[in-house]
């Protein structure tokens, strides 16, 4: 028996392109169109030379406790990744090991289904209803824990409140991971609910409306006994994971909140001028509550668009997959990004 | 059923101390006792505030080619990760998913024992010589894997070229991987060999001679199949584990080997006269072939001596586990930590 016989072998998941010319309109990772605060450079300068050659702080002791304070949770609240991929898939790793299917959309973050074939979690993909949204009663009954984007993605549907506590409430023996990678994008975070659900896990990023896709934070918040847990699996995979400069620009982040509101707004402003801008060429498609859009045009197929678009250096995302195969997510960019964009598509739907 | 009968309950690995008093001598984590190069902090300042808000290179595709041009393989042949831990972490899940135990010697590092009961992989210690070699013979017959340090940890004992020859030639149908984590201190690499044995993996780390703990890199280098696996599943886990200011700091720090040669050396210098020094103060170990020494006292217990140490602001490793509990580990520092060392040795042993 060769070892050959006993690799795990895995389909790759492919992210979207990250061309690197740079003249080209990147619309197509729901990166920000603004720079981090200028505060996160100096905080990264401010690293010293002689530091790097120690181990950072295994526990992130700071960044950690930034972040408390800033969601008016405890510190041992608080588990903080590289990447809310990272932390997600600590989470699968932790709290997703019963021989129950654990529930997601059909429709959803295609990393779930990903980590769980590659982790050996049995699983139930549940289909959105015909405009796109979560059904609640499909998260009912025996389960080995729920897991989905709030916005979801790639629809950019918000749910309320009041949505996630019912599906908390029909779920306390399940474990239950709202992903509000583009909550601050518009939606009201159920991270106060933490102290009221033991069964809730709440992750959420850098990469998005904090800029810093390029630093790899992410972060979730729970009771301190599932975060406690995290830390552990953390801990026996990899103690130091967090380096000198991610921590430092983290915390530097979050102190700048006038920045975070100011560029979080632009974004939302420029969304909405979007959302009439691309009705008028003829698209349609949910609310959006994310950094991006979800839409679909009435006359020429989206893989058209997409194709066409990307001749002309501008790219968006496009999923060659069933239900939303006639869909384009759009990343938010600036409003001259999308000014360039919108010429495009006035050529290319003329 | 609650959920928290499901949750993976590991129990945490204890990472050697990290004093926050920075007039601690810190002779416990096997750091290097100078800064990285100049030019680490100088690219590290190079990357743009606007940068940050883009996902970086998922291929790491720079990083990778300068470690391949360095090590004379293909750029297809180098994996990096987020320190060694990742590498390793990444390797054991990618490859040892037989039912047959890995074997990996008693006395190691201690994270090999870690990531197999995370991971549920059987194994079986082999134990050390009495004279803590690693016995070739040990390595033979049926096996999921195995996996080792050169030089071993904690002992700092170094095998030959050929040794390793040996195992792989006699282990052609099991994957073999060598951790040199510590070879720049001394030892020769068997790099040379992956083009040679399709069963060979070797990691190594940016922690320990490039003075990089603070960064978190680690790379292997195998066969392009080996090497494509485990980007398969590194993936599958998070497709952007390596931050722009790692990876820049990374391709700076090979680009520099003048300045490599020189730390490198200096603290080979300095680690042989550690070892006669010790000798004067009655103590003795295995000849040390990393940036450590593994000694153990004529007269006076290794925990007494930790203690008495500690006490003195300074820190050096102690296990208290079976056939090493007698034992100290000591992190070779600069000269002047040395001599700082010596001094509290002269007055704990007078």
């Amino acid at each position: 028996m060769n070892f050959r016989e006993y690799i795990r072998k895995v389909e790759p998941y492919v992210p979207g392109e990250q061309p690197q010319n740079s003249r080209v309109v990147k619309l197509n990772t729901n990166e920000n169109p603004y720079p981090p605060s200028p505060e996160v450079l100096k905080a990264i300068e401010g690293v010293s030379l002689v530091s790097l050659k120690l181990y950072p702080d295994p526990d992130c002791t700071l960044l950690r406790h930034t972040l408390a304070a800033h969601f008016g949770v405890g510190d041992d609240q608080v588990f903080v990744g590289v990447g809310t991929d990272d932390v997600l898939a600590t989470a699968f790793m932790t709290f997703f090991n019963s021989d129950r299917p654990i529930l997601f959309p059909d429709i959803s973050y295609a990393f779930y289904e990903v980590w769980a074939n590659m982790l050996g979690i049995p699983f139930e993909k549940k289909p959105l209803t015909d405009d796109f949204r979560i059904n609640a009663d499909d998260y009912t009954g025996e389960n080995g824990g729920i897991v989905f984007p709030n916005p979801n993605a790639p629809t950019s549907i918000l749910e309320p409140v009041s949505f996630i506590e019912g599906i908390l409430d029909r779920n306390r023996d399940s474990l239950v991971i709202i992903d509000e990678a583009y909550i601050d994008f518009g939606g009201e975070s159920v991270i106060p609910l933490v102290n009221r659900y033991d069964n809730l896990l709440v992750t959420q990023t850098f990469s998005k409306s904090r800029s810093l896709a390029g630093m790899r934070i992410g972060f979730a918040v729970g009771s301190p006994e599932l975060i406690g847990y995290m830390m552990s699996v953390r801990n026996s995979y990899n103690s130091y994971t967090m380096n000198r400069t991610a921590l430092a620009a983290g915390v530097a982040s979050v102190r700048d909140q006038e920045y975070f509101e100011k560029t979080r707004n632009a974004v939302i402003r420029t969304r909405q001028q979007a959302v009439l801008r691309l009705k008028e060429f003829g698209f349609s498609g949910p609310e959006p509550a994310g950094n991006f859009l979800f839409v679909t045009h009435e006359k020429m197929p989206a893989r058209e668009i997409f194709t066409a678009l990307k001749e002309r250096g501008i790219y968006v995302r496009y999923f060659n997959k069933p239900r939303i195969g006639n869909y384009l997510r759009i990343t938010v960019g600036t409003d001259e990004e999308m000014e360039t964009l919108y010429e495009a598509l006035g050529e290319i739907l003329a």
